[in-house]
């Protein structure tokens, strides 16, 4: 694998969740793959899950790791073309990328969306301009639009956990008071309609994501209908596609408690993290017994080692 | 040992002195305890001799080290429970802590008090919920109310340089302009006070600390009677324990120069660092003969690797 | 070797040019040397290439890399000695310095000048305080007045590409918005005087380099004379050192094009970087064939391993 953007860059999906399921029992087995290899993990924004257990993932592998909060390490950076750099930023984005591709045998990079440039983050400007000019593999550790570690360890964790061949897996918007990126549920949907699941997404109406993500999704304003039965529950906010990254006010009955989980199959209630408690996802499921989202983040580390034993096998 | 926040967690101080010795004699024979093992470093706060000795520390035993500074790279966190998480406070600190454990055999914390809520602070609310959240052991690197692993690396250096069985040592206050918490006083003194050492606090009137930490103890407001045939002078200031916080002033005289030394028995100098010369502690002492605060510091290692030894072994 | 501060202290430049082109061929080759040694990376202000390139070219040799960004999070420093510390500062340069010896077995430091004190910024102070006081061999990281790994991978890029025994080369000056230190062309200056190059420097008036630097230089206000038959163009701009710090401005002419190329012997051009493009150099220039800026960066990683692996043998 030479690059780690998307679902679509997997050749298939159900023998890497089995490779990172066996990771998970032997995780030690292929540190011959990462000795004298290095991968560089590049933040332009905050990370607790995707640095650490990305970090560990490598390291298990036997890699070095050197990671690079960019945002406050390094320069501010230039991502335009085309413009005489006589203002704050400090480094061209062409500069940087093609540097740091010298250094490291894979990059990571981390790089959220404006939200108020719909072209630009739906082109995936700043990371395609990474994977251009850096020269190395490239490992999304989420990009404008999608976030595919955190897709796959959801998908590893459905696999784990699911009591019947093909789980009904419910997409569920929350409540938020800040506009948040798609990048979550726009992977999440793209894994889902590629796995052997039953997927259905539920959101109030305007806040139906590209439809590029969702070919194949069953899509319902009917939270309710869309629970019934449901096994496994992910719940996530995002902001509008259209009018591109507004804030929905007034749904905050959209919010999962025990109660709405009655008429589900028991289901376990997924969340990507962070969580805000009480706002999103009541405290009371995240308390309980239905909560899986420990769990998830547990296979975030799993997740990346597959991908990376992919990376490195093809260097 | 599972857990390392205070001198009450160890089986037998004299002991893991005795260790600390024979580390720093031999540091990188117990490589193979370390192999595979991963520690997480999270720092809510600054942090230059802890985060660096104990980064040297577990790498001596062969452990990999992820450094994380919460504050800036992660997500601002909400330590209370029961609140709609509808403000600034993005990842609930139920979550961080259960989701860092996963990713580490050992986890590190620094967490400094508010110095405005006694309760919280001596509750050590966010220490505790670290400890009991994160599944795996914790090790304190400083905590609200202590802080461990120096006053281990300090007994450590009293046993190095003391030249009788019973040596005096004099905690004696130190002025500030600002309000620093009591977490190093107190945690010195409750290791001294079961050290086999003759144990003074002196401070002026209102400065007392909480007697938890005191017990056994002698305790003065009198400067020059505590010093009087002192071995060792451990300087530190602290802010008052009631009206907690808060900062006495008035006391410039209270700070350690050259003639002050000249009853004691030719004392040695220690404080934890950083110190702010001239005014908690004179510029003359710090670069001359009677100085061990540099010493003291570089036992720092040698403290954490016992403990992270200890820890190591009861994995 | 026990200091890398500047092109004195290398006993032969030609010779540590040859070892960094081997060590390019074999970078795992001495990794015995660095086992069980621990470098310091301390920085007081951004840095990419140097972060990056240091830490591999550690890593190569198999030492272990501590990373501290003191700025951030350490303690604020104080540098002057005889003050009384009741301001903002925390902790004296003079106790940090020595602390950090105590847990590295080499130290790199990376120190920018004020601008604003000439004789502070000139007499190395804090770089040389750190030198004195850590107790181990020190690295520069680039300091006040010299960025000795930048000159020395330059001097590595410049020997690998040359095409005949005795190139011509140019240091010549660039527009720029802001004060810049004349660290990397004081040190680019001493070290081409020391080179088997013919060295020419170009700037306008009143943006003469401190002669300490420039001694066996040719010195010119003439760009075009200076670019005439030039093998390499070395594009670089900084303040003046005398009014100190001071921009001088009205020189936009001085940018570097493809068009200014045409008189030289189709010269290569070389920036230490970050660059800011279409002010201080053409995007023409830097995103055609002449530019070997991103080869240039890419020989950070062996100019500090040849560095670090005659620190290691001195050890």
């Amino acid at each position: 694998m030479k690059l780690f953007s998307s679902v679509n860059d997997v050749a298939n999906i159900n023998y890497l969740v089995k490779e990172a399921l066996e990771l998970k029992k032997n995780p030690f087995a292929f540190q011959h793959l990462g000795k004298n290899k290095t991968i560089g993990l590049v933040f332009m924004n905050p990370s607790l899950r995707t640095r650490m257990s990305t970090q560990k993932a490598a390291t298990n592998l036997g890699m070095n790791v050197m990671v690079l909060n960019i945002d406050k390490e390094g320069w501010a950076l230039e991502l335009r073309d085309g413009v005489k750099m006589d203002g704050t930023s400090v480094e061209h984005i062409r500069e940087a990328a093609a540097v740091m591709g010298q250094y490291v045998d894979i990059l990571g990079l981390r790089s959220f969306p404006s939200l108020k440039d719909r072209e630009a983050d739906y082109g995936e400007e700043i990371f395609n301009k990474f994977v251009e000019l850096c020269g190395v593999p490239v490992i999304s550790l989420e990009s404008a639009t999608r976030h595919p570690l955190q897709s796959l360890a959801d998908l590893i964790t459905i696999e784990e956990l699911k009591t019947k061949p093909r789980p009904k897996v419910v997409l569920s918007w929350a409540p938020h008071v800040k506009a948040l990126p798609q990048a979550v549920p726009n992977s999440f949907s793209e894994w889902m309609c590629k796995a052997d699941v039953d997927f259905t997404i539920a959101h109030p109406a305007g806040l139906e994501l590209s439809e590029e993500f969702t070919q194949g999704a069953n899509i319902t304003h009917n939270q309710q209908s869309a629970l019934a039965d449901a096994d496994f529950i992910y719940v996530k906010n995002w902001s509008a596609f259209e009018p591109y990254g507004k804030v929905i006010p007034s749904h905050e009955d959209w919010m999962l408690t025990n109660d709405k989980l009655r008429i589900t199959n028991n289901a376990k209630v997924m969340h990507c993290l962070p969580v805000r408690r009480d706002l999103e996802l009541s405290a009371e499921i995240l308390d309980g017994p239905n909560s899986i989202v420990i769990k998830e983040a547990s296979n975030r580390e799993w997740a990346a080692q597959a991908v990376l034993k992919q990376m490195l096998e093809s260097l």
